[in-house]
């Protein structure tokens, strides 16, 4: 008998038909003997709508007002399963992020977990009920409601099973498992059977989307055991767990890649000590996420320098960014938006070597030509014109041999 | 500089045109001056699509599980409200039930008031903002989710007013005001400026729909002047007040009417002590709301009694009466749908004599059979047959000179 938290996303729990497949899966597991946590997301569109609601009201609308909207999506879907649950004869009870005892920091719309009681979960359990969770919730120590932005349910999760200590957090996607890359770009793509947090980590930031960042990063400081599945249909998944010695063996897991980017080039930068901390300060100050930064060899006393944004963040960032290089003294911001991120991963990296050289290989017999590259302890990613990512993404699945299981 | 409490109802707030009609109402008694607390029902048509939810998930959806479902309503147009009015400049900060501090008790679906915190509301007051409170919702001691049941919104309102001791409690609805009796009938009815407790008690509880019955009660038990006002319009509506000397000078203050009612004979009921107990007790158990209750003059040891119940719970309350009538030894019962009640409402019946003998008058000028008579300190109503309903509220409206000022 194990502590399973299971968590279902918002096209999971669509409709009324679907949220009742839910409730059965949730049934099957608890009359296999398991105690069961569920953790619920909106149904899917439901979030859009209420943001549709916002916008239409106001402006800007009020961040705590846009927490207390936004978590009454969840609320509904959890009273609706634990409604289905005792219909079945499954006594069953729902839990909102209050009532679960998640208290957050007070940075509304996307508020970060402080700390989880969950005592009113444990007293529940114990007495055999399945306790339904809503996701992306909490409140702050002043009992405000805050919610832990997009993907938060999953950290919800992950967070729960680390407090309850449970022996399992499933996480049912529309996916049954974590790739090798993109099978809609890879038909030979393989599922992997486990990957360590770390590689997973790389693969969620560099644009799989199968597991928010955050909740991963959760996983690994709680060293939660985290399995990705899928709500319909019955195979095994992925584990994602701490890595062991088999994982180092292979050197490269998978192959993510993220259309989402845009470079930008600040060209004539006065190549003097501060310079790019000002640069890069001032547009941290708007928010923006810079990811890859590329300095080009000075001449003259002037260099370029070079960087990419998410390219859903660049109208925000355009007049942070030319305000940045005016106030060095730059002459010219030029924005490039057709380009991608190609990105190899693999713990085993770490132990191996001229790992990166064959990934350039690879790239250059199909005629790729690379601008910007980007190093850590297990990935390498490569900035390429964007209308060679998928040629690229199979180009590196064959040269690393990830169709054959290691 | 007054406090005041205003409550919009659903139509009020039934899209994003009418909630910013609202903001502006809102922003206006703020900039008069006043100290405002707003509480609001769920958008018109939210709570039925939300119900409809339910029963199609579950055949008895559970009733805790029911309160964390419909309770969201109200969350979503607090936070719309409050966005609206922060976005005007007009600073606002909405409540739950729980924020408010509405303690109730675990009646879940129809839960009583227990308790009114508002300290975090008198806080914000203080603080110059504007308060929007989640009308129809609570939570137990326990910190379960609860509501009040339908038409609760205007009891949240009157509590809060009780609590912060408002100077107004504005029930703001689709009508400007408590009338003499139902306009659509009688196109001579009249708006009362004010009218006493326990006059709109009966009004509300014999079929005028403007202010629910519990809310009154609460209004009377703790004082609280309310105004029944139009959201549509700036008439001054109707004050609902503790009685005056001057409303002791009307005899009748209002004529009402039911057709909401059906009436149950059950025949040859032995003339026994405890029968009569029996009989209703077990109808009281099915939790159907009896009104009227006559008992015909005994024959050979048996006697008829006629009773009322809500058409509306005929369904549910039929096999219970039926079985309750087999079990004191009875043969026959007949329900008669096709009847209504009328009624006249007054304080000054108190200190008046043969008043029910002009509203019979009345009737029987018109020709209209009486067929059940019931009376209490402040009004008189008669069964009689439907289709005389308009026919018989037009006549007392006249025979009481109701069309014109006292």
């Amino acid at each position: 008998m194990s502590l399973i938290v299971q968590k279902y996303g918002g096209t999971s729990v669509g409709n009324v038909e679907r949220i009742k497949n839910v409730a059965n899966r949730v049934a099957k597991t608890k009359k296999a003997g398991h105690d069961v946590v569920v953790v619920l997301s909106a149904m899917s569109g439901e979030t859009d709508k209420l943001i549709g609601l916002a916008t239409a009201m106001a402006e800007n609308p009020d961040d705590r007002e846009m927490d207390v909207l936004l978590s009454t999506g969840e609320r509904v879907t959890i009273a609706l399963l634990a409604m289905a649950l005792n219909d079945m004869g499954v006594p069953a009870m729902s839990f909102t992020g209050r009532q679960t005892g998640i208290v957050t920091d007070a940075a509304h719309t996307k508020a970060r977990i402080a700390s989880i009681d969950g005592g009113r979960i444990k007293a529940a359990l114990k007495s055999g009920k399945v306790c339904v969770v809503a996701g992306f919730q909490g409140i702050t120590p002043d009992s405000d409601v805050t919610t832990l932005g997009r993907g938060g349910s999953d950290l919800t999760a992950v967070a729960v099973a680390a407090a309850l200590k449970a022996d399992f957090c499933d996480i049912y996607t529309d996916v049954d498992g974590v790739y090798t890359t993109d099978p809609n770009i890879v038909p030979k793509a393989r599922k992997l059977d486990k990957i360590s947090y770390d590689e997973m980590l790389e693969m969620a930031s560099l644009g799989a989307k199968v597991l928010q960042t955050r909740s991963v990063e959760f996983a690994k400081k709680f060293n939660v055991p985290v399995r990705v599945l899928s709500s319909f249909s019955d195979a095994p998944g992925t584990l994602v767990t701490k890595e062991d010695k088999k994982m180092e063996k292979v050197v490269v897991s998978g192959v993510a890649y993220d259309k989402n980017q845009a470079k930008v080039t600040v060209s004539g930068v006065p190549d003097e000590p501060g310079v790019a901390a000002k640069l890069f300060g001032m547009i941290a100050d708007a928010k923006v996420n810079v990811d890859m930064i590329i300095q080009n060899v000075s001449q003259g006393g002037k260099t370029d320098m070079t960087f990419t944004v998410p390219k859903t963040d660049l109208k925000k960032a355009m007049p942070k960014i030319e305000a940045a290089a005016k106030a060095i003294g730059c002459k010219k911001v030029v924005v490039n938006e057709d380009i991608s991120k190609v990105s190899i991963i693999g713990v085993g990296m770490r132990s191996h070597t001229g790992v990166a050289s064959r990934m350039f290989d690879a790239l250059a017999k199909e005629g790729i030509n690379i601008m910007m590259i980007s190093t850590s302890e297990i990935k390498v990613s490569c900035v390429i014109e964007q209308k060679y990512t998928e040629l690229a993404v199979r180009a590196l699945h064959d040269a690393f041999g990830l169709d054959k299981a290691a």
